[in-house]
């Protein structure tokens, strides 16, 4: 991936259009469907959905396995009947792509981050979760996957709003160098929304316990994207936080190379030129949204970059 | 329209999906779609939606008409080729329903309002309006309508969050004794979105001008509601505007019996009882999403609540 051009300039439509550029079906203009189809557990449910060179390679590795794991059809790929328990359904999952890591098949998995994620579906399991798999094979099965994002913004003694935007690291297996938000995490198996974000924003941007639980919940984005890697059928959960004026955030984990603090119309000028890693520049164009920077009075595309930055997705959440 | 029940307790997914009920093609448990056919202009671009009824007291409306306006099909009704204008599409609407109204066919209309709203669609015209209808009408054609919503709130000097709701006089055609937000109309076809909430807002709650300005944007929801009145896709804009403590919204222009002012505790009970306007209900849970009342980690159907507050409807907008 290479790092962000600064020539550009896009509509803030345009913007979330590449990040959420899977074809709506009653959308006749826009670009043809790709030709996935539905990976479904052995009770139907649907889960994800898989592109031709996932099936194919699906095909070869099943051709050595006894019994077959993954029932292979025209129209879908299912779980075999066997395979109808979380830990099953798990084992399968693990085995497959640690076989396809080390055949070194598919780029996405060199980026493996030894990261579980859960995906949901399964009524008969605790929180609904079918299994878990590792992170960077999502698009491969083309999972919904979560994650949450953390505007962090102050306020100065004048009124004026500014807001925390990371860079991300050279070293970033995904879009190095490209902007960020403050704080920004998948949301692995083991945590809940919340502690995801006072996890992240402590390892990411060094910010205190104290500081870090003041975040509150505003809302949610959803997108779906498609990208070399596969199909991101994605859920960000969106948090804000007030930084006090005297508190900088800083690096810690190695993820970020560096903390920018912008006004607005510094922070407007770096999503148009496409400098923001795309799912980021939709929660910073929700922001701006909530914060009255973005105005139906003279954003043309103000329905529309609503209903997008909350697309329906058709696939099974957590049942809480 | 019977004043609200005091006695059930409903969940807030629950007081969303009696607002957004027109099934999703996707969803096989949610009943069947209502037998509507697409409303098109010449050019046959989709306007609208019509039940069964309106098809029928159209075919009735045609037999004495020459030239024929409509052409009605089994699968669509069109406007005639010679109905290519705003001003003609204006003209021939505005004569059906003034007949359909002397008739007393529909009693939707006999809410008449003397409000033109404007139906998008027509990108010859200018803000693309291929034409403009009574307001109460509205549903009988299934056209999308557009509104602003006003929430208005306050903080007590120990920061505690209240709203200010309104409860609509009995003597409104629609919704009688119900509860509403503290401003809230439809955007008639001569005002921008901006000068429809000032006006309302000095209108309905007797709000200053130097106060009703500092109302700001902050989203937009949208839905489709399918009621005994018929088809009523919708979006509303939605503004929040922080009332000073010793401001008090007052009933000015007869729409509105009294205004409240409630804790979020007292805000939430009322919503779970159903007492309020259905549409109402969901700009204050809009609200409550972005002000953290609602949360990620207590609400098991934030997610659907979030999707279903912005419903993509398939229906041409303005463009600017």
């Amino acid at each position: 991936m290479s790092e962000p051009s600064k020539s550009s300039s896009y509509s803030f439509f345009n913007i979330v259009e590449k990040c959420d550029n899977y074809p709506y079906s009653d959308n006749t203009k826009s670009s043809s469907k790709p030709n996935d189809i539905p990976l479904l557990l052995d009770n139907d449910i649907k889960v994800g959905l898989l592109l031709p060179p996932t099936v194919e390679a699906l095909k070869e590795y099943i051709r050595l396995k006894e019994p077959n794991p993954f029932i292979i059809e025209d129209k879908y790929v299912k779980f075999a009947a066997h395979l109808n328990t979380f830990e099953s359904r798990t084992e399968i999952v693990k085995q497959l792509f640690n076989t396809w890591r080390e055949e070194k098949i598919f780029p996405a998995l060199s980026g493996w981050r030894d990261e579980l994620y859960p995906i949901y579906g399964d009524p008969k399991s605790p929180k609904n979760i079918a299994f878990v798999m590792e992170r960077c094979a999502a698009p491969l099965f083309g999972v919904l996957t979560f994650g949450v994002h953390l505007n962090g913004y102050t306020r100065t003694e004048q009124g004026q709003l500014k807001m925390w935007i990371a860079k991300r690291a050279r070293t970033k297996p995904t879009w190095p160098g490209w902007l960020d938000n403050a704080v920004a995490g998948g949301i692995p198996y083991t945590l809940s929304v919340r502690e995801s974000v006072i996890k992240e924003a402590m390892e990411e941007a060094s910010l205190s316990m104290e500081i870090a639980e003041k975040a509150v919940p505003v809302g949610a984005i959803s997108y779906f994207t498609v990208s070399q890697r596969g199909l991101q059928p994605e859920i960000q959960y969106v948090y804000d936080l007030e930084i006090p004026l005297d508190v900088e955030p800083k690096p810690l984990d190695g993820e970020v190379e560096c903390f920018y603090l912008w006004d607005m119309d510094e922070l407007v000028k770096h999503i148009k030129a496409d400098e923001f890693k795309p799912n980021c520049a939709l929660v910073v164009i929700d922001f701006l949204i909530r914060h009255s920077i973005i105005d139906p009075n003279n954003e043309p595309d103000y329905l529309d970059i609503l209903n997008r930055l909350h697309r329906r997705l058709d696939f099974p959440t957590m049942t809480i």
